[in-house]
C-alpha cells in the first residue's frame, strides 16, 4: 500500500540526519495521499539507523486510525493531521528539533525576514505560536496543531511554509515529503544567521520591496530563478 | 570479572568521542553491578584511540579499591562513587568537558527547562553546584560528589538525571552506562540551545504545564511516546 | 570553446560546497577570458552533485547574451558583468550565502578589520552595499552590480576583494575563479571571527600601521611571505 | 639531519589541520634540538597537502640564518627564535588563526581562567600582549617574539604555555612538538567555552583555590591524574 510515497517518507526521515536536523529520535517527517486521504508517518521513537520504507505507518487522515503498519505512528501525528486538513495544498510535514529553529521557539521569537535567503523561500517572518492554555493540554499534540492554523489566520501557509511552536520546535511543510525537509533546512539556516545578525546590530531591518522582489523573482508568476519547468 | 559490563562500559565511553563529547582524554564513563556492589570504570588518561574493554578498571563501591586491572581507575572515580551511593537506581555515570554544558559550568548558572526538548528528559533545571570550601579542596573528587549530592537535596536525580559542577563540567548518569551518555548528550543540546534561547530573548520562560506534559508523555504512568516496552 | 575555463569554474563552484560555504545551490562562482570578452558561469539552480564543465554557460561580456550552453546561466550573471568591466583586473567571482558574512550583510554592517588575519587579504573593510531604491528593484541584479561599484568608488577592489551585499550576502573576487573562491572563505572566517572579537569586546580596533605592515608582507612590493614566485 | 625531529614537526603541521585549528596554510609549528642549537620549522605558505618531512626548515638558533632545506622558513620564525632563547625548557612552538583563540586576540581580551579545563593546562589566565609602537613594525615578527616574553615578565611560561598576541593569534608551546599542538587545541577550547560562559554570566570567576587544586593535580609534585610515568 502506497509504496511510493513510504519510500519517499522514509528517504527524507533519513534526510533529516543527512542535514544534521536531527539527533537520535528527535524528528519525524510524513506525507500524505490527497486522493485517498492516507497519510503516511515515521514510527515513533524508531532509530534512523534502522528504519525502513516498510516501516512507515500509514493513517486515516479523517479519523487519524492507523490502516497499515506495526508499529505506533510518530507520536505528533495528530499535529501532523490538523495541518494537512487545513492547508489544502501541502503534501509533505517535517518536524525536527534542530538548534537554532529551536533556540527561537524557546525564546518565543519569530524568525525576522531580515534577509533574501529568507525571503527566497518564506515571504513572512516565520511565526511563533502563542502560549497553550491549561485546558489545550490534554490534547496537547493536536492543539499544537490548533495554535499553528490560528498563527497562520493572516499567514498564506504556501508562501510561508514554516512555523515556530513555542517552547517547543520547529514544523515545516511543502509540496511533497522532500520539499518540506528542504524548507526545515532553510529556516534552521535563517535560524542560525538571524541570531547571529541581531548580535551584531540588533535593530536591523529589510526593505519590504526587497522581500517582494527576492519572493517572486523564485515563486512568482514570471519567476527566473533555475531553469524552465524547474519547481522551487 | 564482568566481562558484560566492561564491554558495555568501555563502548559507552568510544561514544562519548563519536557523540563528540569529548577530545583527548577528557571525560569518563562507569556502569555498576549493584549486586555484586562492584563498579567498572574507564582509566585514567588513557587515550580513545587504544582502548580496549580489559583495560576497564573494577573497583569495589565501598571501599573504593582496585579489584580487578593494571591502569590506575580514572582520577574521578571517588566522584562515580558517591553519586552511586547517594543514587539508589542509577546504573551508569558520565563526566565530559562538552563545550556548553562545561561554559555554563564555568558561568555558575543552571540549565534553565525552558523547552519540550529538555522536559523531555529533565523534569527540572540542571542544577549548578554551590562553590566548593578552602577545607574541602583536599578530597576535592570525594567532595565534588558531596555537593552534587548537596544540590539535589529537593531534586529526584532519576528525573533530571544531569548537573554542573560549578567551574568544572557536567555529570549526568541514567539507567546504563549508554543511557548516561545519551543524557549527556541531551544536555549539551540543550545547554547550546537555552545560551541561544536566552541570547534572542533574556527574559524567555516556559509553562510548567507544559513542562509536566512533556515529562510525563516520555515518562509517566500512562507514557504514549514510541513504541510499546521501549525504554526512554 | 574554453573547454580550460569551463572546467575550472566547474571546480571552484564544486569547491564552494567542500568548503562549507554553500549549500543546496545558493552560490556561484564565474571566470573572464578577458581577451576573448567571453564569462563562464554555473549555470542557476542545478544541484553540485551533478555539476560538470560543459554544464557551465558561456555569456558574451558585452552584451550578457549566451554564446554557449543548454541551461540558463546563474540569476545573478547581471552582477558578475558588471563587476568584471568595472574592476578590470579580476578574473573570477564567487557568490555565495555562507553563514556568517551572510549574516553581517544582513545587519548592514562591514567586516571591520580588527585582526592580520583580515589584513592579509583584505587592506581595508569589507564595506557593505547602501539600501536599493525602489526604481532600482526592476533590474535588481544589475542594480546589485552598480551598488557594489559604488561602494568602491574610494577602495580599490584589488586589495579589499569582497563586498557584503545589504540584506542578500557576499560576493568575492580575485585574480582567477579559484582565487575568488580563497577570498570568499577567509571573508566567512573573518565574519566569524569578527562576529566573536565585538562580542567578547565592542570597542575592539586595529592599530592602521599592523594593518599596513600585514597586507604589505603578502602582497606589496618587498613581499616576503611564501616561496619566491609564489602567487598570493 | 635531524630526520627524526623533521617527522616529528612535519607530523604535528599536520595534526594542526586534523584538529581543526587552521585552514589553508595559516599556522605553522617547529621544534627544537637545544643541544645542537637547531630549530626544525614549516615552509612559509606551502600546503599541508603536499607537506613532506624532507620540506622542512633547519634553522641555527642563535644566528637565524637556514643551515639545510630549500624552502624559504615561516615568515614568523623570528618569533618562534625569540621564544626559544628566552623560554630555556621549552622544546615545540605553534601558531594557529584558530577561530575563537585568534578572536580573542583580536579583542584584545585574555583568555580568564575560569574553568578546570583551563586551569588543568593553563595555570593563569592566557595573557594578550600589548600593542605594538610604530618603531617595532620593522621587525614585525621579532618584535611579536619581543612583546611575548615581555607578557610573560611576571608569569612562568612553563606552567602557562600560551599567549594571545594583539590583533593577530595565538602561539602555544610545549615539552615538544606535539604537546605545543595539544596546548594549542586546548586554548582553541578554552577560548570558545571562555566566549560562551562571559555570554550566559559576564560576571562569572573561579576560585583560586580551585586553580590551585586542578592544576596541581596534573601537573605538581604529587600528580595524581593519569597513568605512573605518563607525561601531562
Amino acid at each position: 500500500m502506497l509504496e511510493e510515497l513510504k519510500a519517499k517518507v522514509c528517504q527524507a526521515n533519513l534526510d533529516l540526519v543527512r542535514q544534521g536536523l536531527v539527533i537520535f529520535t528527535w524528528g519525524n517527517v510524513s506525507g500524505i495521499d490527497r486522493e485517498k486521504g492516507l497519510v503516511v508517518i515515521k514510527p515513533s521513537g524508531v532509530s534512523y539507523d534502522d528504519m525502513k520504507a516498510e516501516d512507515m505507518v500509514v493513517v486515516d487522515l479523517e479519523s487519524g486510525q492507523v490502516v497499515e503498519g506495526s508499529l505506533n505512528p510518530s507520536s505528533d501525528t495528530p499535529t501532523h493531521l490538523v495541518l494537512y486538513k487545513a492547508f489544502p495544498n501541502i503534501k509533505g510535514i517535517v518536524h525536527t528539533h534542530s538548534t537554532y529553529a529551536t533556540a527561537f521557539a524557546q525564546a518565543g521569537v519569530p524568525i525576522a525576514n531580515i534577509g533574501t535567503t529568507h525571503a527566497d523561500y518564506f515571504y513572512k517572518d516565520i511565526p511563533c505560536t502563542r502560549d497553550m492554555r491549561a485546558e489545550e493540554m490534554d490534547e496537547y499534540e493536536k492543539q499544537t496543531g490548533n495554535v499553528i492554523v490560528e498563527a497562520f489566520h493572516d499567514i498564506n501557509p504556501d508562501h510561508t511554509p514554516g512555523v515556530l511552536v513555542k517552547n517547543h520546535g520547529p514544523f515545516s511543510w511543502g509540496t511533497s515529503p522532500d520539499n518540506a525537509v528542504y524548507n526545515a533546512k532553510v529556516m534552521e539556516q535563517c535560524a542560525q544567521m538571524a541570531f547571529i545578525s541581531y548580535s551584531v546590530n540588533p535593530r536591523t531591518t529589510m526593505n519590504p520591496l526587497l522581500i517582494e522582489k527576492h519572493y517572486m523573482r523564485k515563486h512568482g508568476p514570471n519567476a527566473y530563478y533555475g531553469q524552465k519547468g524547474q519547481n522551487h
